[in-house]
């Protein structure tokens, strides 16, 4: 029960700061580092009780990479879906922040293109830097995987809003910082790109599975 | 006797450094920056001897969850308060700055919301990052905390003016960062935050009390 | 095989996240801050496999320090080089980006002191903090080198563009956000810098070979 | 020797990045980020050798705590000067800065109490986090020391310019970003803060000495 609470609470934080920070705009140009770090400091605070995927694509890279089992991964789903809502009622009754309904996504291509590749390099860095046998007992992993979040934003960001994250993209279009017609780009882009680094993980590391 | 002073010194420098970049301006906009790197290194100096809480609302999350005794817990507040004390004669008699005297506070249930979610956020990592018995020896602890009021200034801050420390509100209201009516949702927002840190700790961490 | 394809993936989200942010201007600027944090998570994700160099004058440093053979070398340049094209290939067919081609070189002499100095700084960095016996096992290794080109970029970047990296100078120069007329320069310089830093960490580290 | 040449390395490093990024203005207002990194980083590489001191200042603070003999001390100072000297060198002659030769101190009572609050600071940093028993083979005390120096040159600069460290205010009055007449107020502001964190230490650690 622990790591599904831990999930929710680590999610709802995120959530939360990409609507406050980013939807509603409190951190201006700095909205990207406030959600890398945001990312950082929860999975530091919950990663050895759950690991800290906060992040659907992410648990399904773990999934592949063989470190969770099918029943935990659909109950860190449910948690981190569980996590957005929460963010986004304290986003909506706390803090009465909406955004402008209008598309972050000019171009498809480009726009899948964004979350294919930032969510390609999170769950290449968490898989690599939080699992692998050779990096046991790092202190860095935290800092690697909410700092690659925060390097995407800046880079891709501007051609997707930069999700890389379902759990963000379906908390973003209830706060109505996304529409509802470009989720299916949210989803095919992130847990494409996190399937991907499974594999990859896979093929790259035969002797850590 | 060591474990007062390094309290006294490290809330100092927090107030400090509130009191100047944020108050006084000199940092611009990267005073959320300048503010929760001091916390940081303050914490890697002081958290060999005393913990490196320098916040009362996180004196009261590590009472809770059982790391702190009562007797400590009081003279580190003391302390705390003094270092506000020494960081306010400092920023008015060395610098000259003085605040604005106006509230920070636009809407009372956005600004005790902020305080509360902040602070709940880094007495949470407080204890998970510097007391969870799993995450003995890491080198990440003092980053993971001084960037968890980093994010959150930069995200709540707009909200409450992003003290999440009794002692930094203290010592702001002192300076007129802060006005003195607003006072006591810093004091409710901050210590309810932190006890409520304390009491998931407690819950979500049975085999570790 | 692991490691070349490591070497290829990391060089090939370094020299995207310059042609995007930097030559594409996403980050506008924070783009230093972008280019020295992936090279960052690049190495915590890699590291353990190839090294994490992602960088010709960093494997001719580390050859000359004697930690790589010279075959393993030049399959890393190869590696590189092909992680620099495919990245070329993202940023002009994907995000469809080209520079203005013009010279991000206004002085032969400023830019090629500003070439060696940082590539000098980035390699010595490199050696040290990354496989000299003392600091093995620490955790600051990727922050250390990532965080040097990103202050390098900022402090010299001015005079040359900042690539640091000749796999970065060839990825500009088909970009077309540096010239071929100015590849020599960075040629000379990022190579002249990654020896310079490998004969000195000999000459300072006799016991250490 | 190896050790001098260290000390030289990384304080030309730290004087040419104040010298270019500062003085020259080549990183903006993020100055202070480039300043606190290079320190970080050429501490990294070079605190296994020499300790990665690069400042009188914190030189004195290690020989009043007991971790270097007097001549070592000495020829510490002697590299550290040679290392600005070097900076100048370059900073003049391969980029052509100068600056405008105007005090950077409008008050000499804020300016002296902004040098000797980020001194102690600095020097309280560096004796605890990278020479305390307590804190063997951790990873962050690059970052702690450099971070310092960040934070406190984004909030005590605009009183003194923020050098804490006589090499950097030697560097940068002979690049003319600092005046001659204003020396003293560096000298004694420095070395005073440096001193009082080396007593400070000695009282507050009697079972680590």
């Amino acid at each position: 029960m622990n790591k599904y609470i831990t999930e929710f609470i680590g999610t709802m934080f995120l959530v939360l700061v990409v609507g406050v920070a980013a939807i509603g705009g409190t951190a201006g140009p700095m909205a990207p580092v406030a959600i890398g770090v945001i990312l950082m400091v929860m999975i530091y605070a919950g990663g050895h009780i759950s690991g800290g995927h906060y992040n659907p694509a992410v648990t399904l890279a773990v999934l592949i990479r063989g470190k969770i089992n099918t029943g935990d991964a659909i109950t860190y789903w449910i948690a981190q879906v569980g996590g957005a809502l929460a963010a986004w009622a304290i986003v909506s009754f706390v803090f009465e922040i909406e955004g402008a309904n209008v598309s972050a996504i000019k171009s498809v291509s480009k726009g899948l293109g964004a979350e294919i590749l930032g969510t390609f390099a999170l769950a290449y860095v968490v898989l690599n830097a939080a699992t692998a046998k050779a990096n046991n007992g790092n202190s860095f992993y935290g800092m690697a995987i909410g700092f690659t979040v925060m390097t995407c934003a800046f880079t891709f960001g501007g051609f997707s809003g930069g999700a890389f994250n379902p759990a963000v993209a379906l908390g973003a279009c209830l706060m109505k910082g996304f529409i509802w017609s470009d989720l299916w780009i949210y989803m095919v882009g992130c847990f494409g790109g996190g399937a991907l680094a499974g594999f990859i993980f896979r093929l790259n590391n035969p002797d850590d599975l």
